[in-house]
């Protein structure tokens, strides 16, 4: 079979920093998916990548390919409108839990098809999962009714979604080539594109325990999103939230879940409750309903009865109790004064190694291990009072855990600056 | 197993132009040889490295790795002096073959092991096989019996020497990053240095035809190889020699050894006797022999003896008719002129279509293929007179071959610039 390129000169058009035109853009990543292109082959191009960069045509393209590489689903069939939401991935980030239920208490169908998390916690559905009965696999017909029906629905996305970035993104993981903004970006978009929603909201995380670690990367990541998002014709806008300090107080699966029915239920942390009331207030502005009073909607019961029918329609028990770890340790101020820091990379690597998290794909992670925080950053705490509570079944974790997560943790004299949680929105 | 480093730790510091650690360098080479580190992953690094570089110090250790992944050999036993030669390619380049049997001849060893050419024509190895009955393979105990007795050969590496080089090889050979100086240096150090020669003459090629195509990079790569050689303890010098025209009146693989026997008899293209001198007079140097008369070695028949030996020594019939192509074709002047440009490239692929080079390592050559240069570049052409005869058995081949051989011939009314043909020496 005569193929229309040689990868060996599309590899060095890169490696040279010359534009790769639309034709062969299209036939690496067709070829790569067919397996004519050798993942070597590959991984030396996405090398090129991240050291050259590609412009704003060449993601368009990466991206158009990588969601020609599979099958594309249409809400069209809906009677209502779609909003999709995206975060680049933070720790203690459960903002999807309360805000899929939220938004669709508005009548709008909000369909999050997710992956497995390589995160320092599970995924959103490895959260779910810690929920008694619940189940990722939804068909596609069953996923359709729930969405018309409920509206929210948190499940496993489709093998046949964007195939070409599924095999990229593993490949990047094994060859130091993950943080690239245009392989961030067409990675998030193609999948978001395939899914066929109309609108989306990106939640891009700046800061310690985010892949973007200052303003400026973040700005140009979601920049680079909005862009393809409004190219291919789904409207589409970006918030920038800090990603230094954890979201909420729990950090883990189960954990994560109790603070989210919390905030359903109208209390909880009042970080996690910002973030949520502005996600939502931007899907549905998104969705025509510029006006929603989405804090309402938490303190009335409508954002919990969407939760109830969300977590019913897959099989899940809203009111069975949660797991609970086996083994617990405190970690308590050796002196007074405030929290200075609080740093989201050290607990996140802290619940990771306490098994919250998983190393490899095929890896099962424990629901009910995490770090639950009391004191939190800026928070006055006196000598001796508990800041944080590791969580595991396996004890033998804690020693590891612990090294990182109290070097991550700072008590000083003066209260430190306040945290400014969303820094800015990108059109 | 423990592993002392992870391979994404190790690209990540290449890939953020950090400097390899003497430690993780050691490892990676090892753990590739292994099979501990994927293709994948050492291709992303070679890319990193490609584009970011090396020190001194990192080349060093590469080029060290990589000669501790094998063998090494000694020629400590034999009653002479070692020296060899080694060439990074050009068209039309068949030095070696009278240069090794008139260094010889002065009482020196040249022991020269050879890969398969992966070039326009086949490698020295191929060139030889054209003789009837030569054969490439040598037992290590034979190759010091010829050394001692005659003093030179030709024979194929084994595959024990730096096994690591042979496997980084063939992956940049598909990932687009075999033109890289720290890589190329220590490919070819890492193979010279575990031979265990003492002395060593390198031709660095500059030009069109040539890897390096501007005298700065080709004065870094040798300078970078001597450099290598000299901390290895192996005397080590570089000639850079022009390679934007081919070298004397044939480009091919018996044709080539036609050539080398004018040579040896005292005739032949007077660049190919003068770069053969050059190098012969440097090695002689290197060897303790400053004043060899190496002209006279070529005029008396001592060189040819040496040469008759040396082929009898490994199974070829010295006497023997050279094969011949069966289909020939001549390509004459459209005008009266000047030749004014003999494009070593074009006239590399010219030849590579004609047969006499192959694209993969597992195809054959073909002895017979290649092209007889009648006027030379700055040479005097009338309308109608033959340029150049292009050689093969396989005739469907003329066309594609003529179309980029007569690309790279023009004819002029001004007589051109001479050409030179070397530029300096590095020591």
């Amino acid at each position: 079979m005569t193929e229309a390129f040689d990868v060996v000169d599309v590899i060095r058009t890169k490696r040279d920093c010359q534009e790769l035109s639309p034709e062969q853009i299209a036939w690496v990543i067709d070829a790569y998916t067919r397996g004519v292109v050798g993942d070597e082959q590959m991984a030396a191009l996405n090398m090129a990548v991240f050291l050259n960069g590609m412009n704003r045509r060449e993601i368009v393209d990466w991206t158009q390919a990588m969601i020609n590489s599979g099958d594309k689903m249409s809400f069209d069939s809906l009677s209502k409108p779609t909003v999709d939401k995206h975060s680049t991935g933070g720790v203690g980030d459960k903002i999807t839990l309360p805000l899929g239920p939220l938004v669709s208490s508005f009548g709008v169908a909000v369909p999050q098809l997710s992956g497995r998390g390589l995160g320092h916690t599970g995924g959103t559905l490895d959260k779910l999962e810690s929920i008694p009965g619940w189940k990722a696999e939804v068909s596609n017909s069953r996923l359709m009714e729930i969405l018309e029906d409920n509206g929210a629905v948190v499940a496993a996305a489709g093998a046949g979604l964007a195939p070409a970035d599924k095999k990229i993104y593993a490949l990047r993981d094994i060859t130091a080539t993950v943080d690239s903004i245009p392989l961030i970006a067409s990675s998030i978009m193609s999948k978001k594109i395939a899914e066929g929603t109309s609108a989306l909201v990106l939640d891009v995380k700046v800061g310690s325990g985010a892949f973007m670690k200052d303003l400026d990367q973040a700005r140009e990541l979601a920049q680079t999103m909005v862009d393809l998002g409004e190219d291919a014709g789904v409207r589409t806008r970006a918030v920038l939230s800090d990603m230094t300090i954890p979201l909420g107080r729990t950090i883990g699966n189960a954990l994560e879940v109790r603070e989210a029915v919390e905030v359903l239920a109208g209390g909880g942390p009042s970080d996690v409750v910002e973030l949520t009331c502005a996600l939502a207030s931007d899907m549905l502005e998104l969705a025509g309903m510029p006006d929603a009073d989405v804090a309402a909607a938490l303190q009335d019961g409508r954002a919990m009865d969407s939760w109830r029918a969300m977590i019913s329609a897959q099989g899940g028990d809203p009111d069975a109790a949660l797991p609970q770890a086996q083994h617990t340790h405190d970690i308590c101020a050796s002196q007074d004064g405030y929290i200075t820091k609080l740093d989201a990379l050290a607990l996140g690597v802290g619940s990771w190694r306490l098994g919250a998290g998983r190393a490899r794909k095929e890896d099962p992670v424990q629901a009910t291990a995490g770090i639950e925080i009391h004191t939190g950053y800026g928070e006055k705490v006196s000598r001796g009072q508990k800041i944080v509570t590791l969580h595991t079944d396996t004890p033998d974790r804690f020693e590891r855990a612990m090294e990182v997560i109290t070097a991550g943790i700072d008590i000083g004299m003066e209260k430190p600056a306040e945290r400014i949680l969303i820094h800015e929105r990108i059109y």
